[in-house]
Order: C-alpha cells, then sequence, then structure tokens
C-alpha cells in the first residue's frame, strides 16, 4: 500500500487557496482548521490513507476508523476558493521518508487542483503560559518577498528565525517543498505552552485572526473566544494548584534544610 | 521479498466469513481462534509469509521455521463457510508500514475468496485480575449499524470508545481497511490484566461464547473450561503470593519508617 | 540501491553445498568459516552488497572497505563441492527487512549455482565459560528426517528448542527460508559465553568437528587448536582476575555490612 | 518521492575531481568545503533533495528551506576542474538504507560529469583539545596505490586504521563505493575534540593545506587563519573556566569528604 487520495466529489475551484492544520505542537493547527471548516461550512470532498501513518484505528463511539487526512473546500463567493487539510495524523515515522511521501502526494493533489498559494497553520512551544494578549503569531514564508506582502497582517517575521530556527513535520516540509512547485508558501505558528495535553484555542485565535486578514475573509470567531474562556477558566485552576503545589513544596524543602543542617 | 500468501489448496466457499486471532494482549485472540481451529477441525490452505515479521526462526522441536500466519477453513453444514487467520506473529515495526502491508495483503486475499464479513478476535488490558464471570467483552465495529445488527450477543458496544480509544494492529487495522471493501467489520476483545507472561483463556472463552452466537454455529467450550480452571488455579496462587509479598514489604516499610524517623 | 551481488568468477560446481559462517554471538561462525577457506584453500568468486548493512567502511590499513559478504568455492576431489559464505556484517536493521532481503539473495545465488543443502554455523550463548570438553553442539533442522541422518556427529539435536527456542539472523533465516525451495537445512550452534567482546575459536572447533563428520571431509584442525590454547590462556588470566574482584568486593561488601550493622 | 538532483546548469568541465565536505564530526569537511568554495569563488550548478533526510525546514530569516546537498564547480586555469559538494545534512536513518541511496546518487551524478577522483573531508574525534600545531591529518585510500601518490602533502596514512578502524557515513561510503565505478578516493580526516556543539576551522584549516597540496591548487588561507585565531581565544576561555570549575569542585569535593569523614 502506497500513500493514496480518495476522491468523493471533484469540486470545480477558482484559483483555490490551501490552507493546512494538521495535529502538532498545542494542536494550534487544527484547532484552527477545524474551526474554519466549521464557520465556513465547508464540505468534505477527499481523504488521504497513508501507510505511514501509525497502525491503530480510532473509535469514534464503537466505530474505528483508520487514520486519515481529510480535504475540505469552501467556494468564497467574494474572492479565492480555499482548501482546507485537517486530519487526525502526521506519518509518524521518526525518519524522513513517511513525512516526505504524505507531503509530496498532498501538494501532487493540490496541484492538480490549481492550487498557487498554500498557508500552514501551527503553534511553537515556549514553555510558558502567557496572557492572551501577548500571544504573538510568528511567521515564515517560501520566498522573502511574501513576508512583505503580508506584513500587515499582525504576524512578527523578523524573529522567527531566531526563535525558532527550524519546522518539523507537515507545517515546515509543505512550503519548503511547494516552492519547487512555484506555489507561495506561508506557514502561520501561533505561541503556546507546548505542555504534552493542553491544546490550545488561543493560539488558534490568534493564528485565525492573522490568517483572515492575509484572505481578506470575514471569520466570525464568536464560538473559538467561548472555548478560549473555557480554557482562561482552566488556566487559572492549574496556575492555582501549582502555586499551592509550590507552597507545600517549599515549606517542605525548608524542613528538610533545617533537618539536614 | 513482499509479504506474500502460499496457498496450498483453493477450496470453494460459500458467502466465507474470516476470523482472525493473532498474537496480542494476553494472547486473547491468538487462543480463541487456535480453540476454534482444534472444535471445529478446520483446515489450513493457505499460508502468509512477510519480510515485516521480526527476522527470526521458531524451533519446534529442533526444526527451525520461519515466522508465519495460517489460513484455515471450516466448511459450515448449516450455514456461512468460516476462515480462521493464526499465527505466530503481527508485522514487528514500530511504524506502520509493515502492518499496512500485512493487512492490505490479508484483504486482498479474503476478497478474492469472497469473504464480506470479517470478526477480529483480541484482548483489552485493564491492570486488574478480575473474577470470569465479571469479564466483560467489547466491541467495536466498522459501520454503526452492525451494533445494531449484533446486540444480543453480550457484547458491550455502549463504553468501547471511553474505555479504549484506539485499537492497535490486525485486530485494529483489519476491520478498518475492509470499510473500504465494503466488507463488515466486528473486532471482540476480552477483558485481561495484560501482564507480560499471562495468556489469558478466560478472557477467550468470553469472546468466543459472544462469537458463537454472533455466528449462530454451536461451539463446544468444554475443552477450553479447563484450561480456565487450571488458570484459575494459577492465579490464586499468584494472589497469595502477592499478599504474602505485600505483608513483608509493609513490615519492612514499617520498620525503616521507624529506624529513619 | 538494492541489495546485489558482484560475480568474479562462474566456476562449475559439482552439487554444491553452502557453509555460511557470518559474525554473530561470540563469532564462532566466522571463526570457522573462515578457517575452513584458510584450510582448504577455498577461492573467492562472488561479493554481496547491501544497503542493509550499516552506512559505514572499514578500514585495512589505510584502505576503506564497504562492508560485504564473500562466497568462496572449494572443488572437492572426493565428494560434493563446497561454498563457503563469510562476511564483515549482517543486516542492521531490527526490524526484519533488511535480513529477508539478504537472505533472499543468497538463496536466489545459491539456487542458481545448485546448491540443495546448507549448513549454517553460530554460537549461543550460555553466560558460562566451560571446558573445553563440555562444550556441546546445538542442531536446528528444516526438515526433522535431517536430524536422524545426522545423528551421528556428535551434535544434540534433542535439547536445542528446550534451551534455545529460537534463532535470530541469517543463520536461522537461511534454513527456515531454504525449505520453500526444497533445500536441506542444518544449522550447528556451539556453545559460547556469549560475552560482548569475546570471540570463540573453542565453540568453532567443535562446531567444525562436527560439521566434518556431516560432510564427510577431512580438516585439519591443528593451526585452530593453537588459537584455541592462547584463548584458554586468556580465559586462566580472566578467571583469576575475577577471583581477585571477588575477593575485595566481598572483603568490602563484608566491611560495609558491618559498618551499617 | 526518491532522492533527486536538480541540474540548475550543465558546466563543461575537464577531468572534474570532486571535493565533499557534509555535516559531521566538528563539522570539518563542512567548513573546509565551505571555504574552498567562497576562496574560489566557486559556482552552485546542481541540488539533491532526498526523503531520507529529516523532516525539517530550515529558517533563513523568514524563509523556510528543505534540506539540501549542494553541487558547485571552478573552473581551474592550470589543471582538472574542481567540484565541491557541501550541504545541510546527510541521510538521517540510523540503518544504511538512507545513507546508500543519497552516496550511490552522488556516484551516479558524477560519473555522468566524468568525475574519476573524489576527495572527501572530515574529521574525527580525539576527545582532546590539541595545539594547532599538533593537529595531524589522518588519510584513508579506495586502494593502497594513492596512500603512495600522495605521500607527501602532510597527511598521516599510517596509523589511520589503528586509530580509527572504520568512517561512518557519506564520507566513508562515497570513497568505498566509488571504487567499484574505477574512481580513485581519498578521505582526509583532521583532528578534533569532537564536542558536539564545537565547530572546528583548525582541523578544517590543516584539512585544507593537505588537499591544496594534493590538488596542486593554491588556496589563500588567510580568511580561515582569522577564524581559527578567534577559535583559539574562545578555547582558552574555555580552558580557564574549566581550571575555575575544576577548582571549586575540587574545593568542595574536600570540603564533603571532610564532612562525611
Amino acid at each position: 500500500m502506497q500513500t493514496y487520495i480518495r476522491v468523493l466529489e471533484k469540486p470545480k475551484l477558482k484559483n483555490p487557496i490551501l490552507i493546512e492544520g494538521l495535529p502538532g505542537i498545542g494542536n494550534v493547527g487544527r484547532i484552527a482548521a477545524g474551526y474554519l471548516i466549521e464557520e465556513l461550512k465547508a464540505k468534505k470532498f477527499a481523504e488521504l490513507y497513508s501507510p505511514h501513518f501509525l497502525p491503530y484505528v480510532l473509535l469514534h463511539d464503537n466505530v474505528a476508523e483508520v487514520l486519515k487526512n481529510e480535504f475540505y473546500f469552501w467556494k468564497n463567493p467574494k474572492g479565492d476558493d480555499i482548501i482546507i487539510l485537517v486530519g487526525d495524523s502526521q506519518a509518524g515515522d521518526p525518519s524522513g521518508v513517511g513525512h516526505y511521501e504524505v507531503v509530496e502526494k498532498i501538494l501532487d493533489f493540490c496541484q492538480e487542483l490549481g492550487v498557487k498559494k498554500i498557508f500552514t497553520l501551527g503553534g511553537f512551544a515556549t514553555g510558558e503560559i502567557e496572557e492572551m494578549k501577548g500571544i504573538e503569531v510568528l511567521g515564515a514564508v517560501n520566498e522573502a518577498k511574501l513576508a512583505k506582502t503580508y506584513a500587515s497582517a499582525g504576524v512578527n517575521f523578523s524573529d522567527t528565525a531566531s526563535r525558532i530556527g527550524m519546522i518539523v513535520g507537515a507545517t515546515g516540509l509543505l512550503i519548503g517543498l511547494a516552492k519547487q512547485r512555484n506555489m507561495e508558501g506561508v506557514c502561520l505558528m501561533g505561541e503556546t505552552a507546548g505542555f504534552p495535553i493542553l491544546t490550545d484555542p488561543r493560539a488558534a485565535e490568534k493564528v485565525l485572526q492573522s490568517l483572515a486578514k492575509m484572505l481578506g475573509v470575514a471569520v466570525d470567531l464568536g464560538t473559538l473566544d467561548k472555548r478560549v474562556k473555557e480554557m482562561e477558566e482552566f488556566l487559572k485552576k492549574i496556575e492555582k494548584m501549582q502555586q499551592k503545589a509550590m507552597k507545600q513544596l517549599t515549606t517542605k524543602e525548608g524542613e528538610k534544610l533545617s533537618y539536614i543542617g
């Protein structure tokens, strides 16, 4: 079995733009792309399967489903049409082979559909939980001039190299390999704590705000805002617990020290 | 070398149903499928070899044999014929490539034979040794309606997603990938402790009871019952040893504490 | 690049028998096969290269050489001709893919040359350094009747399964996969300590004694005997050092105990 | 996707010689080859891409670039033309498959261009920071006679096997596999500390001195000299810090001992 795409419907698209949001740090890209699908009522038209995904099935209720990526489209009444790529998984192998195979397959498919612009969405780990207003979106491009084209969308294109250095997985490879096909590529990465279990709608909202500006598409972020508020509540609880734990720890350490001393 | 199937005999089968029981947690599936082969006096007709199995040979007395999977058939005088898949091994690589190759090869072969229904058998680890009567069989399907079709077989289809979340290996992939070929797929998983060395005939018996109901095939579980009793004796011994060890440990910990304090 | 064989010369061989001795536990097989090449003055006629060998070159003086396996032949004036396979390496990947590819390539080549019997040589680790006279050779076959055919060669075919259970790598796979090509396969394994740095000419001598009987070929083991004596000297030194270390350790432990107690 | 070479320009070259300097220990080869490109004003004419490189993109400012290797050429007015191979990465997989694929692709390409001599540049770790004047260059060849041909270039060809034993990665495989294509291969390795973060222009300068003699090409090492001086300053600082740390440590250990004793 090779990586393959199962086409459910062949939509006619006008200058389609690919937006990718696969699982990754803080699930930022996935949340952002998933939200976009809901808000725009985008329609699924293709699925990608790969032997490079991990060998298990996910259970939705009692229904087992093989890991897959999914393509949705949205016909933009006022501008270029949009394709959104989401999914359960990226390639699971530590070496490059699986990642390259899946990403090339995605690019082949997009090229056939006439895609010439790609936006990839992700998070990057800071190790800190920041205030909502302080969360930055860092940007990378696959051609220097693109940073100027999108300069006014509130994305920090200046510190990306010094703060990140590299972009791992599909989010990076998609724009890197798109260059050889003369496709424009922009990667937007929202700052997130990067704690393993914490999915981060706040970074996703920041990323979507910038993306909407770049695309000139109005996206109502109201529903995401609600999730962000729930998350902030959750973060406050965690913080309190941490403070409490810290206190106990310090006291104990103090006791220990006094005991040893 | 690619994964390949060596056909020993080409049986003519009537609406054949595949039952899979490969090695896995508690070896539940393997014991169940192996027992079925013995009870039904099923006949081997094909072997599967793969470079994705680990690179060693097993010794049966002094005879070295490459790892393989085996297909058996049983002609059902009163209903659909049955194919049973057992074996020494699943694919050994941690990434998906080997698993996908082997499972697709099995499905190709079954499709040629006219299989339209697949039952996969396995265990799932609870970390607890439960009473025989408390052992549940959880079920997963590859189409929602199948859970209703088989509702009366004593299988819990309601808690599978919340208690398991995913099914790893051939047991899951077989029904997941079967869906794309319009084959029905049901996975039955018996609760087992999941201790590495413990193969579990008790969970296997529970799985077989449900399977027999689903298939409408009478299977005499008498011989398996004997093994279950042996296992229960063994479990009692383990429990006693654990209690003894626990006692000693507690006392020692107590001594230590009093010594330190 | 695929695994390939570079043929240097095409010898005409009479019922050739393959003898394999690749690197492994105690390097028993490699020493035995290498000694055989020297004693019989066998001639190299082919080399096997594989991308599944590890990615480095070995230095012989200052000359860098890619890892390879080598085929030698010896024209037996009194019986069947002999092919000897030695080499720097077995496949380096932990999964089966590389091992299967290399072993199948060896079997393809041998089949073309008319090979119908294969002897593989190896060691198996006991964790103990035994007296020369106590070293046993365990045997495995790929057909039950072969154990009887070679019953009088001083090989223990009775305890192989219970003491080993499996044979890892080319030594096992060669005879396992040979069966499907109707080639006879016998594996001889000499008991060795299995310490990582210790290559073991003693086990190699025992293996060669049995092999010579099975083949009906006279092999002068005099030179190997010398190496065995050197090894025995070396083992005595190690033993003395161990006893010394043990003594010191015991005393120290005793001191510690008295100190704690 | 397979490893492939994207040709930007097809230069006509006169007896071209390949010089390779990819990332490795102390980045010695990469620095040396990179310096050569700058000094000779060599021109890029081809890029190599491979799915065996790790799955990430590097950021140069905000521009994301897929990992690649690059070929440069320099037309030598007084002798044979030169091709220089540099890059971001070697194959990333621990087994040989990726390394072999990339190296064979490089050799295919060089063979088409008429290359008959290959020089590979690298470092080898000594674990010691040595004085500049004491740094040796060890040499390996793919044919014994080459060590004599290049005897007067200040390279130690005598101790290579005893001090190194093997050469890992492209630096070794390129000359090892070149032999089968009747290409001459010489590997030059400069002694370097081998500390993970320390790139070593000093070993690179030594390697370049020997290479220039072998090629009969004048290379001005002035600019590299400056970097070497910066490095020596840096090494002095490290040494002072180490001495300081050592002193503190010894004192503390002393205190501890007196405390315990």
